[in-house]
């Protein structure tokens, strides 16, 4: 099922909040005064490590899945991920009672082929380039039927992922406070080109900002180029970052993000500690781009922004092999 | 100040909420259906590694500084501690404009010296034996007339302590649910005298477990005594639970806990890895202690209990030795 482009807006959004509403957690919002003390502003964190699979992608696949008629459902769905996108398509397949199949590299490692099939869907392991994954994919839509979910190049895991950011809005209002400004990681574009739609649709004014890997930062050369510029050979830390940026979410991101602000690895490990250590929050270092942007001198430059909104988007690292021990 | 055995009951602890009200965090509490599935029975985390200084220890130091008159306020507080009683009493104190003085061993991490200083505190060092740590108190309070707050025995800690658990019976009915059982680390007993006053209060019916490891488990021996035996050389990963049951603590734990569960380091670092892996809470091992007391055989045993509240003590690990990292 494939949306023509304008069908994609801020009422989507509003739509896939209903959709997962009591599927999805509504993770909690948390704030930590020394980080806010070295942000210089006070930093709202939308806490998509607690979500379920432990990141925001559940969202997107429960929007996706939930949307297709009976009929497309009883086929199941369909993905090529090794990421937190198999596990979120898996587990809201799993809900819905419709088969999912993952199609995953024969490099992907056991542990996250063990989650995916701990979830009960069937993984179909593929040579690891892309060629053999679409070909694969390809093999399997015609044996079954099933519909293919894209990570990220798809209308509804788009307004699915917006939701985080709805909510933040809403928790944050509850708290008495408002944001000027949000930042997320990107990746994909999903969970930005989502987060656009859900900001500028409560209020237009406030300021949208990605925080981006410089070793994948195709991004932040689009919008400095004003077309759009696929990845080459991404080198970076945040593993969940190294997708291109989907036409989708570009053609969103054009249009509603003021600025992509590329930070080092050096800086999203740096920031990633900061948030186990000061703010015991367990995140993923793709989940620390978002609060390395804020903490770099060109987001710092903007004085007039006093309360950021930060969407943590996940929380799945391996604990064996932490990013600031040499020796693991 | 000394108050009267009497004096602590379920209306000091309720007198204490009141008195930390606005000052400490109302912390979130979790829950993870990963983990109820292994243990058996729902599990609701109460999660003060997210409370002020990473630990459940600066309610009862907000609470015992907070009550202090005007005139012993003004000549400070004193303790001696180098672990969270420390920062908690220093951020108390200086929330409440007052001087503190904390004695610390020679030995103590830099860190965490520097942390307490961070606070506003003065550190005093002494040689690290019990004789040097409680003489330099005494100089100390001679000079300055500070009041000495004891980490754990002394009615206003207690009462402060008992608060978490107050908060979590809030909570979980806030959530639709109620708790038949609930489980706390003992080290000095603070924490567990406090949650035996708030949980008998609510509900004499609730049943009170604690969970200890075998290498401090001076409160599982003095429960099967029916005396208290003061620790010694104790040795386990959970470096919080170091020290001996204080006499107050043991009065009120006695009438009210219904066991005491040993568990060895293994359960505690596997309980803390299932924490951070599953559920992504960033707990020290201490906090890991009640969970692995709900996973041991002896609480297993239980069929009638369906669901526990959990306190996670805290969070402030060393980042850079995680207990199952063999290399670090």
């Amino acid at each position: 099922m494939r949306m023509d482009a304008s069908a994609i807006d801020f009422e989507a959004v509003q739509q896939a909040a209903r959709t997962i509403n009591g599927i999805a957690h509504r993770t909690p919002v948390m704030t930590c005064s020394a980080i806010d003390e070295v942000a210089g502003r006070r930093v709202f964190f939308k806490c998509e490590n607690f979500q379920k699979v432990g990141a925001f992608k559940f969202r997107g696949a429960v929007n996706a899945v939930n949307r297709l008629s009976a009929d497309e459902a009883a086929n199941g769905v369909l993905t090529h991920s090794s990421g937190n996108h198999a596990q979120a398509l898996a587990l809201a397949a799993r809900r819905r009672g419709i088969p999912a199949f993952i199609v995953m590299p024969s490099t992907a490692p056991s542990v996250k082929r063990a989650a995916v099939e701990g979830y009960g869907a069937e993984v179909i392991v593929c040579e690891p380039t892309l060629v053999a994954r679409e070909s694969t994919a390809n093999e399997v839509k015609a044996r079954t039927g099933a519909t293919f979910i894209h990570p990220y190049d798809n209308d509804h895991v788009i307004a699915g992922q917006g939701t985080a950011m709805l909510e933040l809005f809403e928790q944050v209002a509850g708290l008495g406070a408002a944001l000027d400004s949000v930042v997320t990681p990107v990746g994909g574009g999903g969970l930005l080109g989502g987060t656009c739609l859900a900001t500028h649709g409560v209020d237009p004014s406030i300021r949208v900002f990605a925080g981006e890997p410089v070793g994948a930062d195709d991004a932040a050369r689009s919008f400095a180029a004003g077309t759009l510029i696929p990845q080459t050979k991404p080198n970076t830390i945040a593993d969940g970052l190294l997708t291109s940026l989907g036409q989708r979410n570009w053609t969103i991101i054009r249009q509603h993000v003021e600025d992509v602000v590329t930070v080092s690895d050096d800086e999203i490990i740096s920031a990633m500690r900061l948030l186990w250590e000061r703010a015991k929050l367990l995140v993923e270092p793709s989940s620390a781009v978002a609060l390395a942007a804020v903490l770099n001198d060109r987001f710092r430059q903007h004085n007039d922004l006093h309360s950021v909104g930060v969407i943590l988007s996940g929380g799945n690292v391996d604990l064996n092999r932490l990013p600031w021990l040499s020796n693991s």
